[in-house]
């Protein structure tokens, strides 16, 4: 049974008989084109090739099947050939895109095209590379997944509403295969969000029984929601779901089921802030605001947001043990630069720093410990507490600016290998409201208002 | 072989035949007096019945032996009527003191004299309380420790002179049975200091053999230093011995082998700061101390002192909770006010704090916490991370003095029993140089000059 909301919802995803016939004759005029310019079967292959795509969405996904006997190279080199040629004949426009290997994004009549090249195998056992998968997933899915399109439907259109559709590392989401898989198991959309509503950490999907029992899958898999892929059963479908993404779904989850809404169906819309918005809400929290600003690396955001944060943590932690207190922390990355955030107790801190020495035990090192601080008599020190020497010492960085400002510091520890290079090429260290710009107007707004999707759900339903 | 320091200190610390004598005449006549006014034998304990006492040291330890039949009352009414009668009998001066049990301090005849009665009980199997045990110590060591006596009294000096003789609470150092264990065990004071200098944790001496190795030992007793009472298998004669005084006593006895002088055998004369280099001193921390200060309660430092530490751990956690970062904190029991000090790295912090919330899945507390936070609008949240709920809410707390004065606060924590009497009383929040008093000149000059005593030895040394 559908509530109002889904029915509603549905009136708007649900493409129609006209686009589906048009979508599949696109597909089928792609197929017939790889095989005249290569002699090599294709297929069509994700949501279109399934019935199973979000009105609008005019993606359409071409494997080429080339003979596992090619090497790599030739596989490579073909594949592209191939997908050069099909877009040519269609008089289409194209992009080279990389996963495992190179492949081509092109625009053909209004389609957002994929030809990918993967190898022809029997079995996913078979497999030479990651995109080989692919084609097993249609073939898998496309009888069973017919009669529940709708439910799968409405399942991507509440991850997108959500925030948590999407399995690139930005959103660290549920893909597609994902929802289909989970519609499946659970026979419905509205049968799956109440058991979601009651999911744990550990959740165990095995929908083709490969394993005995949950014990045995929790021994191979520690993501928090495991759905075992039934092409391969090695593999977690849901592995590049992250902890939080779960934990917010299954708040969503629970809240629609309590008191649903049509708002969990719509994305929200990003705010921005304005300069003066921005300094008075600084001026609010009294916390010491920095940025580290610099060219946004030409990468596409799977590749530099996962730096971005990891570069974030290294230097958060150096701020840790320098003794600033570290309020929160954000990464955000713009069109043209990038910014890792840190958000301070305090920006200053006093002259002096208890530094931790040897072991008393350790001779030789306490005697270098002791004889560099003997004649030291500004602060106190060296003293044992239990079995080690501490001194204070003058604190090396009294301001939080000053460390960040420390180069060499700063690139002693580990960055994204995309994000060190920029930095490298020049960095600058923003303090208070002007770190605020037009390009992260909607980005800042964003942090300050941090809340979960279900949050601002429930608030959209207080103001309703 | 002794060198040139040891013979000059001994010449001052070992008594001569003359005070030797004198001693022991007072000690039979206090011994007769005993059985006189009680009927009951007594023996002398301690250092002066083993002639291993500092000159100058008179205390004199006097254990009166009732029978084991008596009760614990019986005991105590006998034995405190007994010390009286004697006290009177000398004319002497008196004061009640109490460890299990009461027993008498008297001063007679220029003699620091204890009555302690206890039960006349033939092995330390069939002790009734603890202090039956101490005549065991001087029956054991008396014949054995007399051709060392010069050792003993050269470590004990030397414990004197580093600061860490003593087992009381404050000093958690050696005892004087201790060092006469350890010299016995040696064979000799130049024989322990290489040993001990490399003495590590988990030290083993079972002098007596009563273990068959070190490990069962150790699966019994935890402290660094372990020496396995000769009269009581079961006790760790070195259970006062703290940490920290262990590793302080390894390092000075490195040092003294490595270059000996007569500074190790001297106490550090205490110093003291005025007002004006405190100000001064505070100025070039930059940090902001704090102190709370409330009447000594009327008991012996061995009872306040701990009492004082377990305040100040459990204020520190409490500032450490709300954010406030502790440089050093520290415990001062003056005659007329005990002060707990706090040196914080700053004292005020901006308006937000975050507050960890239920994990998403405990649905009960989940929905409590995002309905409290829903509509506070002023910070950022409720947000998920990881499995858990987080917001920012105003910060309760936004200068350290705010919670130190917050008496509902600070009297919810663990503090030590009469701590907590004296404090109730009411207690001063003193800020920066307000701390500053005639009292406690000495004890915050040790405060900020804080230093191992081998480095204030080593310090002594290179003036020399």
């Amino acid at each position: 049974m559908r509530n109002e909301y889904e029915t509603a919802v549905l009136s708007r995803i649900l493409p129609n008989d006209a686009e589906r016939e048009e979508s599949h004759q696109m597909g089928k005029k792609l197929i017939d084109a790889v095989f005249e310019v290569a002699g090599v079967p294709a297929m069509m292959t994700g949501s279109v090739a399934r019935g199973t795509w979000v009105k609008g969405d005019k993606d359409i996904d071409i494997f080429m099947l080339f003979s596992p006997e090619l090497s790599r190279e030739e596989l490579q080199e073909k594949g592209l050939a191939a997908a050069y040629a099909v877009v040519e004949k269609f008089g289409g426009t194209s992009e080279e895109k990389y996963a495992e290997h190179p492949y081509l994004n092109a625009v053909i009549e209004g389609y957002d095209v994929d030809l990918v090249p993967c190898y022809h195998v029997s079995s996913t056992a078979e497999m030479k590379c990651a995109v080989d998968r692919t084609p097993f997933h249609t073939r898998y899915l496309i009888d069973k997944i017919a009669s529940l399109r709708e439910d799968v439907l409405l399942l991507k259109q509440f991850c997108k509403g959500g925030g948590v559709y999407g399995s690139d590392h930005m959103t660290g989401g549920f893909s597609g295969y994902l929802c289909e898989l989970l519609i499946l198991h659970y026979g419905g959309f509205t049968q799956f969000m109440e058991a979601a509503s009651k999911f744990r950490y550990g959740e165990v999907i095995d929908i083709e029984g490969y394993y005995p029992d949950r014990k045995s899958v929790r021994a191979l898999f520690t993501e928090p929601l495991i759905v075992i892929d039934p092409t391969d059963k090695s593999r977690n479908v849901a592995a590049a779901l992250t902890p939080t993404r779960f934990s917010e779904f299954i708040e969503l989850a629970r809240d629609y089921c309590e008191k649903p809404g049509s708002c969990y169906f719509i994305p929200d819309a990003p705010t921005s802030i304005s300069k003066s918005e921005f300094s008075a809400v600084l001026e609010r929290r009294k916390t010491a605001l920095f940025a580290l600003s610099f060219k946004t690396p030409e990468y596409v955001a799977d590749t530099v947001v996962p730096q971005l944060r990891k570069t974030m943590e290294t230097i958060r932690a150096m701020l840790i043990k320098e003794e600033f207190q570290v309020h929160r922390a954000e990464v955000f990355m713009g069109p043209e630069h990038s910014i890792l955030i840190f958000e301070l107790l305090v920006a200053e801190l006093p002259n002096i720093i208890v530094r931790e020495g040897p072991p008393v035990w350790n001779h030789p090192n306490a005697d270098k410990f002791v004889a560099k601080y003997l004649h030291q008599e500004e602060f106190a020190g060296p003293w044992i507490s239990e079995d080690r020497y501490y001194t204070e010492v003058p604190r090396k960085y009294i301001t939080a600016v000053s460390l960040l400002e420390d180069r060499k510091k700063i690139f002693s520890g580990a960055l994204g290998k995309h994000v060190r290079l920029s930095m490298e090429g020049g960095y600058d260290v923003l303090v208070g409201e002007d770190i605020w710009s037009e390009e992260f107007a909607f980005s800042l707004s964003a942090y300050f208002a941090r809340s979960s999707h279900a949050v601002r759900k429930m608030r959209q339903l207080c103001d309703e």
